[in-house]
């Protein structure tokens, strides 16, 4: 199977991805419509993904904790965007331990109203605040159309929901965690996301302002890579979710959630895959280096096999696996790592062996520029440095790939131009749900974010013409 | 809430329990019945127990992945015995998106049947076997009478599925599990479990044979901490889990499971908990040690906390706490840890500071006896030290109650005695289960465990008076 090429992505880039994903042994297809395995390889970079944002989570003083999966589904009706918002997609239990229920749950397609159940019984005083909670786990939303980590019934994320005494701090922590996420999303996925405000029309059911990571993909589509929320007071009114302040009054509290999932691995495979396989971040990869023993016979596999063990003992810290099968070529497993994204392969054969060296082949450089020839003294500080090299490389490639293929049109046809050639449109734009609305069925671009780091100063916007001084971004989107 | 008294254990040991778990905020009960709310403390003991028992997983070549929360109905059916066992407990899902389902979805309440048609798709060959893979997450058996942490509708666990290319390869596994719960409870946990063999009776729906941990409580009842089940060909034959033997010839696999639940932090908290709350494991309680600094007035403050502070830097490793709230008394802080079972305190007043000591309280052993003054100079040592002497202790301590309240009775008139006053009785038994029954009729007792350390030698069956090798546990139980 991995020796079969992959569909080019120019060719095809929804059944590149299609094939890579499974190829690549990152996920499959469940039994139940719409529904994903995550697989071993992919759920250790899950597991890596998780790591990177839970120790930020907590450094900054948030607590795991778990709530429960199902939800009454009276909880829901009490937020009236939030019931409007989510109706549609639940997936609802009306039958338990063989009797029809006297009232249907819900499993989950977000928390904020069990949570705000919970946090309205354990807030009662200003000293209980702020109140820092993550969780992680699944939850469920009945899509029609389905595609392996973007878009799945059920998928795994992390969902934080704060509790705070003042409207300032609430923004702050919205904020801090869309800096988080844009940080990891950076610094650990070499994702070069660009963080932003949701219009009023694409943020979240029940939320006063909703704030974004974005991506682009290797096909030029933007993908929300992470969301961050500020709910206002809209669920603690609706949960009753009030405290005594220092002066004995009784005030409600403003909430925040914010949530990263399973999607954003779809995002990795999409800014940095190519024709042959994965291309992993190295600081995310379950297997940072493959090591390649080569030998042709059994006198050279005694010389080569030594070495291999002494240079895995001295790469302590790595994660490495030695490919030491006898049963394929090495070709075959190169084509097999490279499929599966390994950032780095050393080969050791004979020759290396004689010149105290190892080859090295750089996943996100492929061909003879990609390999070198190293000393084996010292060779856990080199690979080390190569890795970080190559998590610099591929931001920087993942950000210029982004910045040649966002454009800034002077007019709306030649706004419409670019959207149809798949780039991104950097515009001024004076709000309006309604002509964001008509963009949208006109060229089916969505109003992305409107960036925090804005340029300054003012021009007229480029759907109605309105002087205005809020740029934007439009693309197409999955 | 804090400062109120716990209903003794004595008294009414249930009681005891629900307070306990409540008010030091390890769960709380959720809105929809039977359901549980894990709230952070309790969330944080369950993540060092993940930790604890996902590196020895890992380290015994196990990896981790996610399979589907639903399951078709149809999949249940295939294994005749595993559906009997599992149908009055199901959750099911009749609606999605708005529209009522052509088959009904269940919300798994254990993963062989989707994970064993997994299997059926990936394994092809003997290069395939073994297959090592486990899952963290929920699972819904919809119990009708709950109890925070041992019985709710909702649990989280790990559940352990491999697949193997022989009979005995698959009963070195499940004992392997075994032996590492049995390890875990007791090093980690300080909970001396006796593993052993399940009856026929008692075995998982659709295994072959089960294993356990089992723990006596501090009421003397057993729990069954943990599991591990040989499934045979059962699975496999339901699922066509088959391979290419090394002969080219089609076999069927050999299969297992086991899982550990969050139940097991029930077992903890009975175990070890007393009259003045939980008493945790220093290895896996989410604070080892937590700092009350001690004053009366702004110059003593001043001598204190730098004091404090020094002496924080130095216990890194440590987890640890400074109760440095102002609001409240150091005896209330100190109520409020031991209610949370943090293993030490450590006391920091003008005295300590000018003799460069400290005080040491241990959770283990109450009053007057578990305090030690210590010198600062090489604090983090003695600290360290000392946690694992708690450590130690806690585990002696429980096996000596443990094995004070197991008899062997001669007689069934002594057994029938020694069971109404909730001892264990390990005697030598005939298997069979129409008299298992009865036993479990006449006395509430069940067969926990035919233990894997077996005494050797014969005797009289306790029942039917047949001779027999073989020696088990009856207990009431959870």
């Amino acid at each position: 199977m991995d020796e079969k090429k992959l569909t080019p992505k120019s060719e095809n880039y929804s059944e590149w991805y299609n094939q890579l994903v499974q190829r690549a042994e990152m996920a499959d297809y469940a039994p139940v419509r719409g529904c994903m395995v995550v697989r071993p390889y992919g759920w250790a970079l899950w597991e890596n993904i998780q790591d990177a944002l839970d120790s930020r989570f907590k450094a900054t003083g948030h607590v795991n904790a778990a709530f429960p999966l199902f939800i009454p589904m009276s909880f829901l009706e009490k937020e009236k965007e939030h019931v409007e918002g989510f109706s549609p997609e639940l997936a609802v239990v009306t039958i338990g331990g063989g009797s029809v229920l006297d009232e249907p749950l819900i499993v989950r397609p977000t928390s904020e109203t069990i949570i705000g159940y919970m946090y309205s019984k354990w807030i009662q005083s200003y000293r209980d605040l702020p109140l820092l909670i993550n969780q992680w786990g699944n939850v469920v939303r009945w899509e029609m159309r389905t595609r392996l980590f973007l878009r799945t019934l059920e998928f795994y994320w992390q969902e934080g929901h704060t509790a705070h005494a003042t409207a300032e701090e609430a923004e702050e922590e919205t904020l801090q965690m869309l800096d988080i996420y844009t940080d990891f999303a950076r610094n650990e996925a070499a994702v070069p996301v660009i963080p932003g405000r949701k219009s009023e029309t694409e943020k979240f059911a029940g939320a006063v302002r909703s704030y974004t990571i974005e991506a682009m993909m290797g096909d030029k589509k933007a993908l929300q890579a992470g969301t961050s929320h500020n709910l206002g007071q809209n669920f603690a009114k609706a949960f009753d979710i009030n405290f005594l302040d220092e002066n004995n009054t009784r005030q409600y509290c403003w909430t925040t959630s914010w949530g990263l999932s399973t999607r954003f691995i779809g995002a990795i495979i999409m800014t940095h895959g190519d024709d042959q396989g994965l291309v992993l971040p190295p600081r995310l990869a379950p297997i940072q280096l493959v090591i390649v023993p080569i030998y042709r016979n059994d006198e050279e596999r005694e010389q080569v096999l030594p070495v291999v063990e002494r240079i895995k003992r001295e790469l302590e810290g790595i994660r490495l696996e030695v490919d030491d099968r006898t049963e394929v070529t090495p070709g075959f497993k190169f084509n097999h790592w490279e499929l599966r994204g390994v950032p780095l392969r050393m080969e050791i054969g004979p020759k290396d062996v004689a010149k105290n060296s190892v080859a090295l082949a750089r996943r996100d450089i492929p061909g003879r520029d990609g390999k070198s020839f190293v000393p084996q003294a010292g060779i856990n500080q080199r690979v080390s440095d190569l890795l970080e090299t190559i998590q610099a490389n591929m931001l920087e490639k993942a950000a210029k790939f982004r910045d040649d293929h966002i454009f800034e049109p002077k007019d709306y046809q030649e706004f419409k131009d670019v959207i149809e050639k798949d780039g991104w449109c950097f515009v001024w734009w004076h709000p309006d749900a309604e002509n964001e609305a008509k963009i949208k069925e006109e060229t089916k671009a969505t109003l992305r974010c409107i960036p925090m780091e804005q340029p300054g100063g003012q021009g007229k916007c480029i759907y109605s013409g309105e002087e205005t001084n809020i740029k934007a971004y439009f693309a197409k989107a999955y």
